[in-house]
């Protein structure tokens, strides 16, 4: 292991320049040579990169975004553009490639994996913390924590005015921040894409809360669970309570690291290090039951993490 | 002047605690009853209220919302409404009545100050800062610092995928949010009301831009513009730039007021009383050419506040 | 198990609130009576407590502090104290007890526990990390937090004037602030009781950073590691670096808990009262390789917590 | 006008950075050429500058510290400094230059325009706001927040323990922040240089409000007052309160630059340009009544700004 190559693909999240750093700084260390190939994918298959030396990650530890840019490729999505990227590779000698991101990008790796030689280490990072292998990716704690800083204020005029609000958050297809941040605020219902839900459940909850007298309320939604703004408006109809609907959004995606996502990155870019030393390839690191570890590239690809459904229903029990 | 009442009208805003717990704590020093409305103009239409005393208002300077709650009174804008509030004033030998709250909220005070001899004073506490009379409202400088942080966190993901943003601001129908966030963001386009733009002149600029390698960037547009999300469709589709909206929405209204929207309520509270005391009414407090002063309800009621177009030009400078 | 009596004791820690909230709202559900405790020890040996009810801890989730107060507790070292606690348990009818606290918190719940046939359960919550029996205690993660937003600040003077700072951290006699602390800001040098250190290295190390052309430095260091002032004097002489000190101080126990000291609230609180209802008692709860588990009283505080020395280790390596 | 120089002298303020962006960006606008002197006076004196473009200055304008870098220059205090200095403008052609700094760079902008033709402009940035000739100095809004959360977040622990807490803020000789964080936080007793205060009065107006069962409060001190330590230990010794100390330091300095920090960089910096364009020198940019004007350098380095006792007494009037 001489060279290698590090990329952050898809969706960018809080803590993947805490990864870039540690990875540059610990290779240095190791007398590794390591390329930075920018815009994700796309600097794999135009061949552009940067030689990074410990100097040139120096004041990005406590920044969002990355600073290797980072797109969704369509190209890689193609035969030619894969071996593009093999190509690539093999003509700057890369022995191991480092890929920080999400489910996606490790697909995208397991299929680059069979055109090349290269080892490839994923290193989770986005905030939907949806990689089977590790309880928590880079970035999902600081997503977390701004999506509840925002509810937080948004509680102040809930409080004031005696609505409910419907409050979508991210993580596309699944719930793993929905579950998280509904318990963190102490929302009454937190409704998520793993569990079907019926509607006139929500309202006859809603109803019994506000004959006891609690007139304000959060409900906590995946954007993954459908058309919050047509709930809220059939709540507000069925319920006579007055709703509102509030999007996130892209808050959820910046912002300074949290110190775990930083602590995280470190970790996971010092295990990845080891690994590659160890001219192993095809895995991802993960932190499973507060080790740091990590498992085979294509079972995580091909295997769904499960939700805690228990975090759903204790949110529920604690705001009776 | 013996017995005031104070009841928060309107949006919520952050600093209406602290106004509160500044005219109470005044008022007393000054042997003053205070009755606490609740729920804005219905508690006087209800006759709902809660004696204020000094310890009443503790812990509550540094919370967002309002402990007096608030609606938006739909029976206050009828003639019968507001009788019944001149009555709830007459009945409790209301000799002043604060109202803290926007332009609605004094409308609501300019026609209930011809039903009743009670002096009325408004103390403008809006985020939309719309309020003539004043240079600044309650709360105003408190949403712009919260909008501004979220945008900040949002330039992350924009410079990592080279995107532009649409980010829409509150401000109702007005501009002054979206001027001020405009320019403390650098935002490259800020679109408010006040000012008519053209559709073309927007791709041109961005065009322009991506011609000389600025590929990322912000727009920061007002409410009252109109749809952002068949602009942001709109940019993509003429200028190739990936473009993503975000409405950064109820969070702006929410949070712990900043120092400056905290000592803004207490110096208006101050001149609120000073007002009272002198018997004066039907005036709203303002802050002026740097000095704490007051106006009449009505002017302030019947004239438009300018924008300060010049924030929007310099915006426009500072980004080439 | 029909009543249960609930303390927060020692310092607080953000999230005790949560764990209040949590404790409450459970028992309820499961039929059980709670007394909440005032002032720590004291509400125990003076008989002050109120009747907690699921609306009594409404609009509390997301506060610092403690509702029920806490205090260091004199008398409660005394034998004659303890008898007296343990009197009024019995007075109460206090089938099981919960110990929201620290260290210290604990050998006093050890002590009473010898007293009282009541079911003592600890909760670990404080900032400092230092019980045995759980990787992470309620509050630390924000504590975490409020230190390296701190030092992220202070960065920028510290590079703008290419200083050094010498960034004294709490945690007692323990160094798992300063580890986590100095990993996730970047410090150039972490300092911890747990480990030994020779000033001269760390003269040495500043000034071959120096001689590389790195002028400024972040040196984080536990509160428990002896006088930084003199430090800070010292390596000013020794290596000529303009050299200052910043204690971060109280700000570090306050603030909003972060949504995983919120959770870990949740989910400790969960467990304890599980633990009561299967009539367990002496028993401490804790999150143990990502599992909420618990162990014995004594065992945990007659152990000594082990510091992670690899995170210092990394963070040395990290900023080479 | 062809050239202008700008550099940032003395402590360091957030917005700086955003005020070296409004200058770079506007000046070339109007085709002036821009030389950023780096690390304050020393850069005048070493010839130590780089050509500012609209790109150099990208990214900046969100940021803390100074990316011109400062230093507190004991040379430039001599004779031969300032004329080093002056000789530097001379060889470079700079015909104006506008020095970011407080006080302290003003006297040396003043000493230095007897010695060049160059015309001098200053703009106020300095956390301490104690420059004649503006209410307000670019950096001070930003300070005051940051201390105003602190004091928040130390709340909770002081509540939770029934404490006094004596916090001292920066200021130096000057009670600016004190006064204004004091009124924002409700605190009990403001402690500034400019006003004298008896000890004596401290412990009566202490154990009045314990007697009347208010055990907790706050004091906010200015470090100009004196030895903040003893006097916690004193109000320990004479009034039977827990008293602590807590030295807010450099949080205060660093930061991102608030929205009206950046907003009053932009206004100055617009305003500097348009003296020079003008051929004026020798003068300072300021805020008075709400207006964005200048005053005489001179007056402003030998006029003491004067501050608004009023804030005092409200601050008092308000914890009664």
């Amino acid at each position: 292991m001489r060279t290698i190559g590090v990329a952050t693909c898809g969706g960018d999240a809080p803590g993947m320049n805490a990864a870039i750093r540690a990875i540059t700084r610990i290779a240095c260390t190791k007398n590794l040579k390591v390329l930075g190939f920018e815009n994700g994918w796309n600097g794999l298959i135009t061949n552009a990169f940067r030689h990074l030396l410990p100097h040139s990650v120096m004041g990005i530890l406590h920044t969002g975004g990355t600073i290797l840019r980072t797109s969704r490729s369509l190209e890689f999505r193609t035969e030619e553009g894969i071996k593009k990227a093999a190509e690539t590779l093999a003509n700057n000698n890369v022995d191991g490639l480092v890929v920080i991101g999400g489910n996606g990008s490790f697909n995208g790796a397991l299929a680059l994996s069979k055109e090349t030689d290269t080892k490839i280490i994923g290193i989770p990072a986005t905030i939907d913390n949806d990689v089977f292998g590790t309880n928590e990716t880079i970035g999902f704690d600081t997503a977390v924590d701004t999506a509840v800083v925002a509810v937080d204020k948004i509680r102040d005029t809930m409080v004031s005015f005696k609505r409910v609000f419907v409050i979508e958050v991210m993580g596309r297809e699944r719930g793993f921040i929905a579950a998280t941040v509904g318990l963190a605020v102490g929302a009454e219902i937190v409704l998520v894409p793993e569990i079907q839900f019926d509607k006139n459940q929500v309202f006859k909850s809603i109803k019994e809360k506000r004959a006891k007298g609690k007139r304000s309320g959060i409900i906590v939604a995946a954007e993954g669970i459908g058309d919050c703004q047509k709930l809220a408006q059939e709540i507000e109809e069925n319920t006579g309570a007055e709703t509102r609907r509030s999007v996130l959004g892209y808050i959820q995606r910046g912002g300074n690291p949290s110190a775990r996502s930083r602590l995280l990155a470190s970790l996971f870019a010092n295990k990845a290090i080891e690994l590659l030393l160890n001219e192993q390839g095809n895995r991802v690191v993960g932190l499973q039951d507060g080790t740091i570890t990590s498992i085979d590239l294509e079972t995580s690809c091909k295997t769904e993490k499960p939700l805690e459904l228990d975090l759903v229903n204790l949110a529920s029990i604690l705001t009776r």
